[in-house]
C-alpha cells in the first residue's frame, strides 16, 4: 500500500484512506489466521440512546504531569489549548488544571460559572499536579503502552492507555510548527506505515497522535525531511 | 468540610461547592508547608490562541480493551456513548472503535463522511482491541494510577494516566441507575472526602468519574445507602 502512493505528491485523499483502510470492516463470520473472529460493532450504529443518558458528556481525560508550569506551556502555547479552571487542593496536596479546545465562548470569569463551563466542555484534559512531583529528577509517571517508567523492577509495563489524539486541518502543517517549537516526535507523518499521521510526545512523555481534520493526505515530505516512500517502521509499543 | 455538610438534605451546590474548593485559588508566592510553591496558570486566561492552532480538535483519548464486545456495551448502554466509527486492521492484529457523546447529527451513513465527522467530534473514546486479547484470563492491561496488573513483578506502577470522566445532569440519579445496572464503584456519592462525585470501573477496570454538569450538590443517601456524613474515605491511588 505505502509503495502505491510513494511517487504521488498529494495522493488523492480518498484513495489513500480507502488503502489504508483496506481491508474494509469484516464481519462477524470472517474468521482470521490467527484463528480471532472479528467483532461487528454495526447494530450499535442502530442502537437508541438510553434516554437517561442523552445529556451526558465525556469532559475529561485525567492524566498526572510532573511540572504544571512546562505542561500548561506545551498544552497551551504548543498545543492551542486553551486554560478552562484550575483548582489548588494544598490540604490534599495536588492541584488541576483544565485545557480544552473548541470552547463555545470566553471562559467566564464568575468562578461558578467558569466550573459550569468547564463541566459541559467535552474532551478537556484534566493536568493533576501532585505537589512535590517538580522536584524528582527524570521521568516520574509511568505514560502507558510499554513505558518502564514508575515500576520497581524497571521492565515494561502492559501498559492501557496509549494515546491523546488531536486532529487539526493540515497535518504536514502542524508538524512542521511542531518541529519548530522542538517538540520531540516518535512518528513523523511520513515515517511508519500508516503515512499523513504522527505522534509527538508532551514533556511527561505521554504520546500525542496528530490526525487530520478531513481526508488522509500524504505529501512527498515531511517536517524531519522523510518521503512519503520512506522512513522507518513505526512499531506500536502495546505488546510489552 | 464534610462535616458541616452532614445533616444537611441538599445542600445549596454554591456553598458546597465553594467550601469544596476553599482554600480558594492561591497565588504564587504563596508556600505551603511542604515547601511546594503553587504554580499559578491565570495569565494563561488571557493568553490568546496561536492562530495556527485555532481549529486544533482534542478529538481522542485511546486505551486498549480486553474484549471489545463487552466494553462496547458498557459505554453504549451503560455510559450513554454512541459507536461512531470502527475499523478492523486484520493485517496488523488490531481493531478500533469510536465512541462519543454529544454527537451534532446522526452519524454518516457513507464511509468517508463518517471518518471526517468522527474527526471533527471532540472528546470520542477509542477502544483498540488488539486481536486475541479477549481470549486472557483476568485482566490485561495496566490501567493507570497505582495498578499492578501488566507487570513482571506484580508490585503497582506509578501511573499517569488517573480516569475518564463524565458529566451528568444528576450525579445521585446516574449512580443508581448504574447500581442497577450492576456497575462496579470505588466511589459512590456519599464516600470519601469529595461529596457528590463517583467513580465507577469499566469492565478492564478503568476509572470513570461520574461529575455534575452544574453545581456540586449532596443528597442525604446515595446509590449504596452511604450517608452524606458517612462513608469511608477515598484515597487517591495515584502515589504507588
Amino acid at each position: 500500500m505505502q509503495r502505491s502512493l510513494a511517487l504521488t505528491a498529494v495522493v488523492c485523499a480518498r484513495t489513500a484512506r480507502a488503502l489504508l483502510q483496506r481491508p474494509a470492516p469484516l464481519r462477524h463470520s470472517v474468521k482470521m489466521a490467527s484463528t480471532t473472529t472479528l467483532y461487528d460493532p454495526t447494530p450499535f450504529y442502530a442502537a437508541a440512546q438510553p434516554p437517561e443518558t442523552k445529556d451526558f458528556c465525556m469532559q475529561q481525560t485525567m492524566v498526572r504531569v510532573k511540572d504544571p508550569a512546562t505542561s500548561l506551556k506545551f498544552y497551551i502555547e504548543t498545543l492551542g489549548f486553551q486554560l478552562v479552571m484550575f483548582r489548588d487542593f494544598p490540604q490534599w496536596g495536588f492541584s488541576v488544571y483544565f485545557v480544552a479546545h473548541g470552547l463555545t465562548g470566553p471562559v467566564p470569569a464568575d468562578e461558578d460559572a467558569r466550573w459550569d463551563f468547564c463541566m459541559r466542555t467535552p474532551g478537556c484534559i484534566e493536568l493533576t499536579w501532585n505537589h512535590g512531583s517538580e522536584k524528582s529528577d527524570g521521568a516520574v509517571y509511568n505514560t502507558g503502552n510499554a513505558d518502564a517508567t514508575g515500576t520497581k523492577d524497571g521492565e515494561a509495563v502492559k501498559g492501557g492507555f496509549g494515546h491523546l489524539g488531536i486532529t487539526v486541518p493540515d497535518v504536514y502543517e502542524a508538524c512542521e510548527r511542531f518541529k519548530k517549537l522542538g517538540c520531540t516526535f516518535t512518528k513523523t507523518p511520513n515515517s511508519g506505515g500508516m503515512k499523513g499521521l504522527a505522534f509527538v510526545k508532551d514533556p511527561d512523555g505521554y504520546l500525542i497522535e496528530v490526525l487530520p481534520q478531513g481526508p488522509m493526505i500524504t505529501k512527498p515530505l515531511d517536517c524531519d525531511g522523510v518521503a512519503a516512500e520512506g522512513g522507518d517502521g513505526y512499531k506500536d509499543n502495546s505488546k510489552a
